[in-house]
């Protein structure tokens, strides 16, 4: 592996210090931030993340700020999830997309109140997007980069961690919904959620200055719980059918195409700039769609491309994230693959990096 | 320094094979690609290309294309640069602002046809931007990412060895400008231009099947040249006063704060999105700007992060940029310093990785 060049483009986070002292191992670049990726190695970590707890440094999930009297029409104008019945104190998975039905983001949305919304981005500069549209319709509302830097606890000790450092209550937070928890004096955004099928809350830490603090905090309350400093871990989101945007899909697919169409009301999100183009997939449905991917073998390499997915040597998808599975003892995968290949059981051939390799379509995810 | 995670979302390109073999040591990621930054040391690859000839991948100079009818209204929505002289076959470096005023890209426009542009962009996913302005004032154009991947040709011997592979009339096309060149019987679009002071070419390749003959075919031909793979170089490119998205300027920044008020016609590029609000800035100037800073003491560690400026203890402005200059003799900078402490001559302080250190302000950039 090469190694990265630092530069202040590839910007540092709040808590990047602490991270630098855990031994951070290697990075990934995710909205033009440092991620990182490895701590003791990704066996190891994801090994950890399902026995203790972890504090991830996840800051580069930036967030896009609306804030006005259109926030809440710009934000309906962005997704087809219908957002009426969406609540203050709510967090929504929302599949983002253009006027074709393509996916530029699939961010969560945080609604802090009815004129103001922070959307949680995963790797594009989704605030080029909501401006552009913002712009061009004149609508009365504020789009921004707020300094906000998220910080996950993940794990099954997440939670009892959590509640030494912010109190009983966080114990109360349900899944996907937030609650306003003070540390050192100032409230914070605290949520159930996380790019983890562990459990977990996420920490919304407005203004740098407290990173940290907040990182040392919740490393000094969980020593005797064996927390560590950790990521978000290639096996265990693979496992889980975590998506990844940029690696499992693009602005080439449709929501319907990522199995997000439980995510898209597309007969009742008026006003949402891709509904049209949406409006006939969501009836027929998608041609190819995500599927979760057994691959035989011994350990497969690094997915660094897609890898081609063969039929009796015709092509009938592709993969694009893939793991060794300590706990499934399988090659774990994560492909699109063409509605005439995609039932579960159906056996495929998958071109990896190393050479050709039997694959099966399973049923669901691993976890 | 830490690894770089090696993953799909990490976008390889049609010359990666090209630079692996060549013994690539690290890179960053721009615009979600890899691009190469160290072969052998950046001083080593720096001294080369001042003295021979290199070939960079410089695919991740992403292409937002615009066709249509509406594809030069919207190119001058986008640019306080007044295009209206602007004929195909010229290459205009074109500041992107937004409503404010702020800078979203500093890219080079390639005008195609009338109805058709490419823009060749800088480390952000200006395509957001300008699908969102496109849509939301609905012009009738279609905006999209193309399968064109630029590969740079730079350094003092570039011309000879672009004459060996495409013939001796590439040698007429003027700085800025580009003509249509044969390789292996596609035309493709070859620009004077790129990321250096040393002189050359940028080839801008369709469709990434050609990708390795078009390296193989320029390392082959320029053997007796020296040439070996390269990459933009850190020192040379500080000492040529190149700006880069993201490291000395952001969209808190206006042109003019950037040193390119040159480029903005603000008067006449009527359409510009930003022309209002920087109708004011270009009248009074801006209170803040890019300078060439030289830091005295031994060579400065990597600045990864925006070094404070101050004079007597006030902060007045920072380092975004930095590096050893072996040529210069002394540490080269870019920095973004406030009105009252930029005039040449003046001496600041830097507060750099490994402590103050002082500092002068230049006359102009070394090259």
């Amino acid at each position: 592996m090469a190694l990265i060049s630092p530069s202040r483009r590839l910007r540092r986070t709040p808590f990047s210090d602490g991270v630098e002292a855990a031994g951070v191992k290697a990075y990934t670049v995710y909205n033009h931030m440092l991620l990182p990726t490895v701590f003791r190695s990704v066996e190891e970590d994801y090994r950890h993340l399902k026995e203790a707890v972890q504090v991830w440094d996840v800051a580069c999930e930036r967030q896009v700020e609306l804030r006005g009297p259109d926030a809440g029409r710009l934000m309906q104008m962005l997704t087809p999830r219908d957002l009426r019945r969406m609540l203050p104190g709510q967090c929504f998975y929302v599949p983002i997309v253009d006027e074709t039905g393509g996916m530029l983001n699939d961010p969560v949305a945080v609604k802090l109140a009815e004129d103001r919304w922070w959307i949680s981005i995963a790797d594009s500069d989704l605030l080029f997007w909501v401006k552009g549209i913002a712009q061009g319709w004149r609508l009365d509302v504020l789009v921004d980069e707020p300094d906000v830097s998220p910080l996950a606890v993940q794990g099954p000790m997440a939670e009892e961690l959590m509640a030494r450092v912010f109190g009983e209550a966080v114990r109360e937070v349900r899944f996907f919904r937030f609650g306003w928890f003070e540390f050192q004096g100032r409230p914070l955004v605290v949520a159930r959620s996380g790019y983890s099928k562990q459990g977990g809350f996420e920490i919304y830490l407005e203004g740098g200055d407290l990173g940290m603090p907040l990182w040392n905090a919740l490393m000094e309350a969980g020593r005797d719980l064996d927390v560590r400093a950790g990521c978000p871990n290639l096996i265990e989101r693979i496992e889980g059918g975590l998506l990844s945007y940029g690696n499992d899909m693009t602005d080439d697919n449709t929501p319907h195409e990522c199995g997000l169409g439980k995510f898209c009301d597309t007969q009742t999100a008026i006003g949402c700039i891709g509904r049209d183009a949406l409006l006939r997939v969501a009836k027929e449905g998608p041609a190819q769609q995500i599927r979760p991917i057994a691959i035989d073998g011994p350990p497969v390499p690094v997915c660094d491309r897609w890898w081609p997915v063969l039929a009796r040597g015709r092509r009938v998808g592709r993969i694009s994230s893939a793991a060794w599975s300590p706990d499934f003892g399988t090659n774990v995968a994560i492909g699109m693959i063409r509605m005439t290949h995609w039932d579960a059981g159906t056996e495929l051939e998958v071109e990896t990096g190393d050479g050709m390799r039997r694959a099966v379509v399973q049923e669901r995810f691993w976890i």
